[in-house]
């Protein structure tokens, strides 16, 4: 009785990720049983081992192994410039894209009264700090074109002003964008932020 | 620089998964680690524990914790009936519907000359010799309604001719279904199967 006990035990845990719903679980726990070797063993390996070795940077927010992330610890990446993020997941985007060589800070989401977020919360007091202690120049607001995105900016725009540099992340249309598909809201700022040719 | 390389090995295992692709899988990683107590070390535990104890029932090719699998074991499911199914998710989905009391026998794929599938793979043999060793009855053919599946079932029902009852699923209009939406081949079989009102 015991294994498909397990069994439903796992689907329902699978269940739980987002992006997948009792039918997508069940079809992928079969999948990973069919490959045990190759695919539920060495899984539940990697899962041990990245939830005994994963840590919160203490610097910027980020995950990594150490106390310090990959890029708080990278020599390289102390160019003076902070790109503020949301959560890793745009942190990851960002570095996708692999166009900014400065560091990050990671604010673990943004300013929300509904949910009783403020900014003890979000730690925008370590980020004031660290444009000291870095000697920071230039601040890139990389947040959500959100109205809780961009409340947060608002916030952190005044906590830094007059300290260093403030950006933000430009607003129009996206590339391979087509303007038939595109709302009110972004045709109005590619309008008014447009360029000479 | 450890934790994000094993990260990273994780999101590449995990868009493995049918249902999953890069994007999802760096979602679903991204909500373990924030939920590592709650979420990526009990899955991990659970994934060891169903790939240590899983193995093929000797009898159905069900899967369970033992060489028999639950249903094969329960004297309550000695109904005399077998219903053939492809695969795993096949009898799962039957024995969601909970109508069918009897005992399965998963094929574990169809005939498939292409894929160089014969009957040897497909536990077709072992269903002959069942259907003698357990006093059969009936034999309910739950194939899938593609070519490959009503193949497959023909060659079962040559297999088995005068010794047993054989059935299939009835084909018609899906409940909940609307006519405009169905294909041709539906329409067609449900009204050469229309029923006296």
């Amino acid at each position: 009785m015991s294994a498909s006990r397990d069994i439903d035990s796992l689907i329902d845990m699978m269940a739980r990720l987002p992006g997948l719903g009792p039918r997508s679980a069940r079809r992928a726990v079969l999948h990973m049983i069919r490959k045990k070797e190759l695919l539920l063993t060495p899984l539940a390996d990697l899962m041990h081992h990245v939830a005994a070795s994963v840590r919160e940077c203490a610097n910027c927010g980020n995950i990594g192994s150490a106390d310090l992330c990959d890029i708080c610890q990278s020599e390289k990446r102390a160019t003076g410039e902070i790109c503020v993020v949301e959560d890793v997941a745009d942190l990851w985007a960002m570095e996708r894209s692999a166009v900014f060589k400065g560091r990050y800070h990671v604010l673990g989401g943004t300013l929300s009264a509904l949910d009783a977020v403020g900014p003890e919360e979000l730690r925008i007091p370590r980020l004031v700090e660290r444009v000291t202690e870095e000697g920071i120049t230039e601040v890139i607001l990389a947040l959500n074109a959100t109205v809780d995105g961009q409340t947060t900016a608002h916030y952190i725009a005044d906590q830094l002003e007059g300290q260093v540099r403030l950006t933000s992340l430009a607003q129009g249309v996206p590339i391979g964008g087509e303007l038939d598909y595109l709302d009110d809201g972004t045709i109005t700022a590619a309008l008014r932020a447009r360029k000479e040719l």
